[in-house]
């Protein structure tokens, strides 16, 4: 048996600070997402996805309305209630689960087909533009949701539906060629293999990877001339096969390229069909593009995705703060990404990526009450140049209320609805703990808590709370952290074997075992590769797993002007509740510049000390509209 | 009288620096320019320009072909071939300007009316759609191109030409309303009255300046639907104003906005009218907005327009150096602008920026051989990503063949073959020189030859050569120097006055008086606004008029890890006859960061001495391909 999570409902999160935020999810978000998908928020833009159904199956007439994959946000939406539903037992949205999984079965097709645009407005054209329709992403959408509402609520119709259309999917592509246009559908086949153990359709899932990119010119040939229809909402030319990663071979593919999340979701399948499959080719290509982005294309908070063109990675090193894209769902992917490279190896580097992106990028995405989101998460905000100037148009210095095309907040809301999945494995000998977030697991090796005050405090308690058999755990220790102190019911373990990342204790444990790992957390300043020409001269500054950020709303001047002492610690203030809903702030010595009239001057302009004051990334955005930075001039 | 140009012919060029400029572009630039109008270059776009004329005076048949101002480009060509006939007499070019004039003459109609486009494609649209149609735009450059003909080669044939289009328009819009989709034609009725003293000229000109602006709806009312045909090639919304300046009345415009080189024509002819009529508010307006480009919108190289989209101004200290549009183009009209100011009230501000634009962001546009030409002129290039990265592909990294909207090459020709007439000024009492560029003028007071081996040594020298008339001879004193000595005859000048940056000379002047001025040229460090975020922590390198940049030819490794050490002098060199065509290059110390392997290091990287050469910013891109920067991180 290779490694594999403790799946989600035997791993309950009791947290200071996830746990709030799961609570937000089950009581404001999941609940304000549902409102809009029945388009019963005033004043949102119009989503009208559970009305689309409601036509597929014959039950309301009018116009299809929304993009051509709108069924995804109702399917997201379910699969974040299904981690709601988990989370906090709920009748009443168990009850609308009910009936919208009921709807999805009235509009399901004879064959098992299932799409509401194709069954309202182009019954004719099913499976006809693979490129552009988008109708395996909302399948593989779907079929991720019907799992989630087995594995987490114990429901299982639209698993059923779900079973019906992957063999409906199953039949046509086992049969003919296609090439999915975007990446989901094989996540969703793996997720379905795993839950039901049919075989078939984890080979379903490795067909789809296989025949990507044998034969670049697939698209060109197989999309049909469609004058004046804009399937995607914009142009996706089928020659540009870098966009959809369709340009080589999965297992050829050495750096990341083309649409972000695309890229994101193949390696995400494709790491779990190497970890399922023993396929060494497809681990090398994983392997060789995490090490690409983490290494060479990823901004320090962990957004990916440089150019808002196509939302897409770049080049090496081409990451510009103040006009990036950093999607939210190209993190929220990049964490699905680095939890299934953990299936294949058990590498501290993954689990250091997840908790990146929880803390930074991903977080970011929402506002501190989960009811705003932010598309695109830019390092640098300028306020008089962020949603104003050409080609800053997306990068906007708010959460807006909503987006026409809603990708992200569910995505998030389904992400931090599932985080008990993302904590624990196991394999035959270990525990694995990822992360340092509070819980309960129920593992094979007997039930096991970790509590902490993580990410403000470095000190992590683990008990043992029953066990039969002996194991080892094998605590991830971040990369970051240099100096660390165990003790095992008190008394300092002499020799922790640090491998890969992670510590390996080795012992005959007891119930009421205590393992306790303390470690400082002194601020760090991190510098950035001279080709990052954005960063030159510049700091990013972190403590713990958080990369921190300064705003005008903490400053009497804009942050452009503001340098940090190169010669000044920086110093973690005290944990303030009533701050950004409980932050550690920062404190810093630093230079206020004396904004000149001149726009040059030959004399070098005067600055003068001032204190400046860090918050973390994560929580930018949520006071006065004003400017903001990552990376910072130092001095 | 006001102050005045001393006009083209009263002056000669002889300047080690600028005179094998004129050289190559009467013996290469305007003779391949020619060549493309003729569609004679292989492998070059195709132009038509020349065979558009030819279809509507009825001699050719085909298609119209090219931009709808397609026609600018030959009067441009004309123009620059008129100041080539002034610098170099030669009976054949001669010969084929008599012949394209005869060409442009059969292809008048009987009214006046003067473009192929709307002869040849659509008689039934003449003066339709003002908004995108440029007739009144190639109207502005033919007559600019018949006014020099007319004083730069004595010949009048454009002239009269020009005189009957000109006639027309002023019939047709001194009775209707009509604003100019792209400022131009402002200049060239301007130019003609000067030529012809007729005030209906000029007063046709204040007519489109007084009514652009007053009613900003007025390109909504008055452009008609047309599906399908784009004329400028692009969408022009007529309800984007500020695109083309028609949002606020001239005389209340405070910042430079929207399309740049539409908002410096205009402000060229306000200049210009301003000057002539005394009008004080335009004349504020025109104060204004140099202020506000000069000191919160200009590059320090000189270049302008800092986004791609709609070749734009933007923002106060938006100014992105790896992204930046800068055309060349806008910088030759920064000239025309500031040129045009000088009449308004002699201030070294406008000489100093004309001579920033000759030296830097102008002339930078073109290959040191004069075959080929910048359309973008960033401070920035990373060659990885310059022109091939989405949202940089406008950044070339090398000077193109030619371009298919051709604006700016012939535009850069006609700026350097007219130089003459940019160096001397007068007025009543007082002979202006403008800038240190060797010539013999021939002025109201006199004969005066300036020698200089300008902008490499500070050392000029002027020699009366004949005089009648005691006058004041007001040398403009460069912003940057802060040192001089003036002698006259070999004797201390003891008491200059520097008034408004002119030191004002003041002496019964004899033929024979020789008149020097001395000054150092230490290298200059200069600082950008903290709010210029490109530039934090970095800075700009000048010696004299010139801006200095480091290229990868100079140096083994990627110019992004090359830092500037502060509290090391930067050097000049000995002049270098066989670098880049000749220049003073600058020596540093300074540090080569160790890129390290890591994206991101809490050690700061290693770095080691190096000595860095810097080349000046005009000569760049005349080697390899490689990286290129202006802002150089300072240690």
């Amino acid at each position: 048996m290779g490694i594999r999570e403790i799946p989600l409902n035997k791993v309950r999160i009791t947290d200071a600070f996830w746990s709030p935020r799961q609570r937000l999810m089950t009581d404001v978000t999941i609940p304000y997402m549902e409102k809009i998908l029945r388009d019963q928020v005033p004043g949102a833009e119009k989503s009208h996805a559970v009305s689309n159904f409601r036509m597929a199956a014959g039950e309301e007439t009018g116009e299809f309305y929304g993009m051509v994959f709108q069924d995804s946000d109702v399917a997201k939406w379910l699969e974040a209630a299904a981690y709601s539903l988990f989370l906090k037992p709920d009748k009443a949205l168990e009850n609308r689960v009910d009936e919208m999984v009921a709807l999805i079965g009235r509009c399901q097709q004879e064959d098992g087909y299932l799409n509401t645009y194709f069954t309202v407005k182009e019954p004719e054209n099913r499976w006809a533009n693979l490129l552009e329709c988008h109708e395996l992403y909302c399948a593989g959408h779907m079929i991720e949701a019907g799992v989630a509402l087995y594995e987490a609520a114990g429901k299982d119709e639209l698993l059923q539906i779900c079973i019906r259309l992957a063999d409906h999917i199953c039949r046509k592509f086992m049969q003919e060629e296609g090439i999915p246009g975007h990446q989901e559908i094989e996540i969703g086949l793996m997720r379905l293999y795993h839950a039901t153990g049919n075989q078939k359709y984890r080979d379903m899932a490795l067909r789809f990877l296989d025949l990507r990119g044998r034969d670049p010119e697939w698209f060109q040939r197989h999309t049909p001339a469609h004058p004046g229809i804009h399937y995607g909402g914009y142009d996706i030319l089928p020659e540009d096969t870098a966009y959809n990663q369709s340009d080589v071979p999965v297992r050829e593919q050495i750096a990341a390229r083309g649409h972000a999340v695309r890229q994101l979701y193949m390696l995400t399948a494709m790491a779990d069909a190497a970890a399922d499959t023993g396929d060494k080719d497809m681990k090398a290509a994983c392997n060789r593009v995490f090490d690409n982005i983490t290494q060479r294309q990823m901004y320090v908070t962990g957004a990916v995705g440089a150019t808002s063109y196509h939302e897409a990675f770049t080049t090496d090193y081409d990451l510009p703060s103040d006009r990036c894209y950093g999607e939210t769902c190209a993190s929220v992917a990049m964490t699905f990404f680095a939890h299934q490279m953990l299936s294949l190896q058990p590498d501290g580097r993954y689990a250091d990526l997840m908790e990146l992106e929880l803390h930074n990028a991903a977080l970011a995405g929402m506002q501190l009450d989960g009811k705003r989101f932010f598309y695109v998460n830019p390092l640098t905000v300028d306020a008089c140049v962020s949603g104003i100037v050409p080609g800053y148009e997306h990068v906007l210095p708010q959460r807006p209320a909503w987006h026409a095309c809603a990708c992200c907040p569910p995505n998030l809301a389904r992400l931090i609805a599932s985080l008990s999945k993302y904590l624990w494995s196991e394999d035959d000998s270990t525990l694995y703990s990822h992360l340092f977030i509070g819980s309960e697991a129920d593992t094979r090796w007997g039930k096991i808590a970790l509590e902490s005050r993580y990410p403000w405090e470095g000190s992590i308690r683990y008990r043992i709370i029953s066990t039969e058999k002996p194991f080892t755990l094998a605590i991830r220790i971040p990369a970051y952290i240099s100096d660390y102190r165990i003790t095992i019911n008190g008394r300092i373990w002499d020799a922790p074997s640090l491998r890969n990342g992670y510590c390996h204790l080795q012992k005959e444990w007891q119930p009421g075992d205590r393992i306790e790992i303390t470690f400082d957390l002194p601020v760090r300043r991190i510098h950035a590769h001279p080709q990052v020409r954005d960063a030159a001269g510049k700091i990013a500054v972190a403590r713990g797993p958080l990369i921190y950020c300064i705003e005008n709303a903490d400053h009497d001047t804009d942050v452009s002007s503001l340098m940090l002492a190169a010669d000044k610690k920086i110093l973690s203030l005290p944990y303030q509740h009533d701050l950004l809903g409980g932050v550690i702030p920062l404190s810093a010595q630093g230079y206020e510049i004396q904004a000149p009239n001149a726009l040059y001057s030959t004399v070098p302009f005067m600055h003068s000390p001032v204190p400046i004051t860090l918050i973390p990334y994560y929580a930018w955005g949520n006071r006065e509209k004003g400017s903001m930075t990552v990376w910072i001039r130092e001095k």
